[in-house]
């Protein structure tokens, strides 16, 4: 049996490390990639057979990129898992909570740190890449007033010292990851899970109405939505795509059904994957 | 005649300064923020008499913390505008292209010109806090290697010049902004224009068909809707609030009819404002 390959945006030490092993298990080898765009790369040049990608956070919204990627690359849907997110402040062994005058960490992860750093103005947030490559930075350039701010995981990896826990202005951060792999390609059968969950991209005529009896197919059979979402649809300013979540099976017959019954009135649908819903 | 205070984020030369003096004129008080947060206050604190807000990029999508924080401020929409987005490649007089190794601006602006920035993989995009800001940076420290991408606003002001006209990816990029206002405060009217708008949010229950009924008080006037957007709800995840856009105004007899019923139905419904939109 070969290792599965799972690619993932950040460096060792990320949430979308973590998020990787949750879904696809201990024994996989993790390729890192800079950025959202390498790491779709990488599965459509076989150089991994699936990725991990973070698609929603439950205070940010979505991350918009990572919907247009998945859409334009054409990869399915595979599962689906939500991590809670703790950042920690972070620093190499000898630095002290009152020499620190910068914070390093990704945009994302500074905004969600407010509170701590307003109440620390001696600290000055900083933006980088990435929360895990911000603990590589202070540890590999040996900075003695710099700190991180990143998971425990990568505070382990990189030899640094968790200075304070859960800095962040909201406990209730989840981000919700989806494992993604091409259309054709199997992959070992994911454990049976509680619930299946499908979802679907569609484009309807921009008139009155035309969202409302869109999504009348689906209160026609009851059929619960998780989440609906508009995306703008690029060259067409002011003209939307809908993303849409739904419990159950695109197999299932009342959600084959309302998905046929859509296709008659839109524009364009595309079932992006049914996968168990991990939590 | 007083002259009105307008806040808004970024630095002198910023898209939103342009954005202001066509909502609220030329004869208006500019007042530079630092952050969206800033921005809020400022109007809060009577520092401004108005502020004004990105809202969403028809390339990039919604700008969320500006949701959240028109929500949270109680401030009121009292006009639009959209504004189309040119990226240059902006340096000081004597750098040529050729010796640029590094390129500052926005993240969200750099995200748009990864065509260009992937042509020239001699330059390395560095995030700051703004596009104007980055003009100024390499302006005032003299950075003989570095170019920034920003508006040809901000190459005049601090007397770069524009080495590349429109970087940016996709010339479909335009950014609409939203003039808000204490819900008591009296702004100059705006003249009249060719359509009005009406922005709202609600919260339904979380169960099936609750958003197909909440889209039906719209659908049975014929009301056209221009934008739906789900939202996290903080402290809730994966419940969402959502913000809708419609044609015409609050007082118009269908559309105060349909907020009714919506009322009827929701768990909270809150009116955003009716304003003009000025394309």
């Amino acid at each position: 049996m070969t290792t599965i390959r799972v690619a993932y945006q950040g460096e060792r030490g990320a949430f979308s490390e973590r998020a990787a092993r949750r879904l696809a298990g201990d024994e996989i080898e993790t390729i890192a990639c800079m950025t959202f765009d390498a790491m779709f790369d990488s599965v459509l040049n076989d150089e991994s057979d699936c990725c991990v990608a973070p698609i929603e956070n439950s205070l940010a919204g979505s991350i918009h990129r990572n919907y247009d990627l998945m859409t334009e690359s054409g990869l399915s849907i595979a599962g689906e898992t939500n991590l809670r997110i703790v950042h920690n402040l972070i620093a190499p062994p000898d630095v002290e909570l009152h020499h620190i005058r910068r914070v390093y960490s990704h945009p994302v992860a500074l905004a969600q740190c407010t509170r701590f750093l307003g109440a620390h103005r001696a600290m000055e947030p900083t933006a980088v890449h990435d929360t895990a490559g911000a603990v590589r930075i202070i540890m590999e350039e040996h900075l003695d007033d710099a700190a991180a701010s990143a998971s425990d995981d990568a505070a382990a990896i990189y030899g640094a010292r968790i200075l304070v826990r859960g800095v962040e202005d909201n406990a209730q951060n989840f981000t919700r990851f989806l494992l993604l792999k091409s259309t054709d390609r199997h992959l070992p059968v994911p454990a049976p899970a509680a619930r299946w969950k499908t979802s679907l991209v569609f484009r309807i005529a921009n008139k009155p109405g035309a969202l409302f009896r869109a999504l009348g197919v689906f209160a026609m059979f009851d059929i619960d939505l998780s989440k609906i979402e508009s995306r703008p649809i690029e060259g067409k300013p002011w003209e939307y795509a809908f993303y849409l979540d739904l419990i159950g099976r695109a197999e299932d017959a009342k959600i084959a059904r309302a998905i046929s019954n859509l296709s008659e009135m839109a524009e364009m649908v595309r079932v992006l994957g049914s996968y168990p819903s991990k939590w």
